[in-house]
């Protein structure tokens, strides 16, 4: 599947995912773009052009099959399998994505947790043990590891980050307040908690008439 | 302060305040167009269009002065006064929120937490202790709060939203994965965690060559 979408399109698509999930649930056969349009805000115009753009197919008059297309947009995102994880960092942050409910239900699931803090080395996490980060390199080695997600300080994280992509991780889902600087093939999604709260401040500041 | 800022800028205030901070910190007085726009990856054209946008000032030929830049983001943020924020909901997420060490640092202050769990509700929480969801309007009704934190499940959002703006908070950083719907004045800012993984996880599929 390799469609080109444009990034704006890319970025609604776990949106539209989400809605689908619904109305699966809700056992909705059919969904039409004016429905969608009023769930997600958007322009009944603009979501049939979004769903023509990556691929989906409706039927005139009817609408389109909730299941198929959902089905069609998990394979896009490519959440139709299991993608391995690992956490950097166990801190709060860390323990709670650790327990973060969402991950078993879409397929993402955690397979090591990582730490410098020798106090932390070897407690449990959930079903798991807290290892050394030194050993990092051999568990990799020996796991497939499709996704890191550091939440450790900001000054480690370029290097962990290096040393991730030297050992095969091309994905990064990036919760500390840095933008790394991989190759290209690397795909980052960064998670930068204190900006958005800074964000939600200005449109606290400017409100919307 | 009623300047209008397109969104994308809006979008880019909270990184130029990181790498100016850092910058700060570094004791730089100045900082050219050139050296921002290698550090935040846009074109030095860009830079310079975006500080002109918000109102910031250069020097010909010296640069940006770091501190006075920096001071004028804070202020178009509303981030030089502190924010009182409440929890809704103390789970793994509204545990890890709860210990962020940004929030004192940048000034967002948590002043309550809130859950329906009787088993939760007068547990300790960091210095605080866990009230009960019953409790909201009284609460807010004698400490004024700014925003609230949601990292209640889905289903219940929309409705404690409501409640919240109801008696008077307008700002609202929702966690759970649900799209609200709230009047106009309200600001807010989604972190959908799922989403950000599922959109990791398409581009971990479609890598840029």
């Amino acid at each position: 599947m390799s469609i080109f979408l444009p990034d704006p399109v890319v970025k609604r698509l776990p949106m539209y995912y989400r809605y689908l999930s619904t109305m699966e649930q809700q056992n909705k056969s059919y969904v039409s773009s004016a429905e969608l349009s009023l769930a997600t805000g958007l322009t009944a115009s603009q979501v049939r052009q979004d769903v023509y753009s990556f691929g989906g197919e409706g039927r005139q008059g009817i609408g389109y099959p909730v299941s198929e297309l959902k089905k069609h947009i998990e394979k896009l995102l490519g959440i139709h399998q299991t993608r391995t994880m690992i956490i950097i960092g166990s801190g709060n942050l860390g323990h709670a994505l650790m327990h973060y409910s969402e991950f078993s239900e879409k397929k993402f699931e955690i397979a090591g947790v990582f730490d410098v803090n020798p106090q932390k080395i070897g407690s449990p996490i959930g079903t798991l043990t807290i290892q050394d980060l030194e050993n990092l390199e051999s568990f990799v080695g020996s796991h497939p590891v499709d996704i890191a997600i550091l939440t450790l300080p900001a000054v480690h994280a370029q290097a962990v980050a290096q040393r991730l992509y030297h050992c095969g991780v091309h994905g990064f889902w990036n919760f500390a307040p840095v933008d790394l600087q991989l190759p290209k093939n690397a795909a980052i999604v960064n998670v930068h908690l204190d900006e958005s709260l800074e964000l939600l401040s200005y449109h606290l500041m400017h409100p919307e008439i």
